[in-house]
């Protein structure tokens, strides 16, 4: 399938650095297309590809399209909206992402087998350096058969791909792997936090930490960043935000009560409508160490 | 100091496991009391050592007395009620396990020296079989020269030791490792609850989150307790509420907002309210997990 051209829809750093994984290991990168048109423009010229000025162009020009956008809205504009991915788009298959609600994947599976096309999703629990190594943990969720044509090209961006059920499964899988992240996040950002305010030494908290019961992976990827105040964007506040409520969609629907995910959302809801949404995960200890709130 | 007669005061898991650990390396174990008289007699007659019957037995009849009590509360009845472990206990230096409130061990470390005896912290940071084991985390508060005085004694309980700063800055630390742990352990109940609404495979849902940001050491002590409902106490939810109270009280009094602590402390105290408070901490999953909340 090396001989495939594959389009991408949504070049945020994620979906960029996919882009350039593919190129670096031969792929043939055809169609690119961003709302933000320098950014198809840029990475076109970056690849040797075409800035798709519309949709139906990406579809057009690509055997296999790539979509990363950011939320279920935008699913569903590049698929549902007047110039779409879907128009002439028989034979063609959709390896969708982004972290969507389930019921979004199952919509466009069967949405995209009216028209002669094949969607399936492709969860990613990595952050961009991953993207860009070809190292990402995917999971994947559709018919097993569109999984299996496509595993080779997966397996070139994956160092852990796990085929994980129908349409929907990947995306619910996704959405309690963040929601528990995003709790561990805000957790961590409470007791550093409060360390802080005690006068602890945070470096010295940080090893017991890591030697004890509070251990957990966003010690390793985001204390530092909590300490020094370093938010660069790897996974933002309003991220965490839109992961959250998919998680607490879930459960609604489902009669399932997570006090802690409800406390988590808030909290990232309190970073965005302070305009600080764009800020990293790690931010939301912007909201428990003494005296940043107010900044 | 292998010569040393040691007492212990309280006879719970730890305190008892920590005392066989003592006897094996060949400490003279002498005092032992508990509010529960058997387990002070069987435990002294696998010991070889004595069964106070009153507090002040002990320190009469120890030179170094270990005291692993449950909550401020009880610490304050042994120290300061009618029969208690500062009768005539001039040389006597008291050694203190329990997770309290950091004033607690302030207080208590000028009222030793008010009647000739020190007293030091020894935070513990693990369970069980680490306390059977000798290898217990261990964070030291007080002065260090009492500390010094123990090490020896100390390193026969510890595999890692640590001496934190004055009085009270030990139980600082605990409580922040306390909570945070017991707020991932919270959100851990959550993901899997979900996930079990969901239909997931929950094994396969703990591989992932064992590979991503959703991983915690809480996931390799509690979630297949969570899912196989195995809540035999190495840390009780009961202990877990009254841990989130010390943290929530030292935030309180400093002014910083902790809203994931708040509602894990609420969860917990659910469960204790429900009778489950004797329940190990994974007993949280009780109650996300679909259908067990009614049990």
């Amino acid at each position: 399938m090396q001989n495939s051209k594959i389009g991408f829809v949504g070049l945020g750093r994620m979906g960029a650095n996919m882009a350039r994984c593919l190129h670096e290991k031969g792929y043939r990168i055809s169609g690119l297309f961003d709302l933000e048109t320098h950014r198809a423009v840029s990475l076109a010229q970056e690849l040797g590809a075409t800035a798709c000025v519309t949709l139906a162009e990406v579809t057009a020009t690509a055997d296999v399209v790539f979509t990363v956008v950011t939320n279920d809205a935008a699913m569903d504009a590049v698929f549902f909206g007047k110039d779409n991915l879907f128009i002439e788009a028989q034979g063609t298959d959709f390896i969708n992402c982004a972290t969507l609600s389930p019921r979004v994947h199952r919509h466009l599976e069967r949405a995209a087998e009216r028209v002669g096309a094949r969607c399936m999703e492709a969860c990613m629990a990595s952050s961009i350096p991953q993207a860009r190594q070809g190292e990402l943990f995917l999971m994947i969720g559709g018919r097993e058969a569109v999984y299996t044509d496509h595993k080779q090209l997966l397996m070139a961006l994956s160092s852990d791909l796990h085929f994980v059920g129908p349409a929907g499964k990947a995306a619910e899988v996704k959405a309690l792997v963040n929601m528990v992240m995003n709790i561990n996040t805000a957790a961590l950002a409470e007791g550093l936090g409060l360390g802080a305010a005690l006068g602890l030494d945070l470096e010295r908290l940080c090893r017991v930490f890591r030697q004890t019961g509070a251990h957990s992976r966003v010690l390793e990827t985001d204390a530092e960043d909590m300490i020094h105040r370093d938010h660069e964007c790897y996974f933002s506040a309003e991220h965490a935000a839109k992961d959250a409520g998919i998680a607490l969609g879930m459960a609604e629907s489902l009669g399932v009560q997570l006090p802690l995910a409800r406390a988590t959302l808030d909290q990232y809801l309190r970073l965005v409508k302070s305009g600080k949404g764009q800020l990293d995960k790690s931010g939301v200890a912007e909201l428990t160490f003494p005296g940043r709130a107010a900044d």
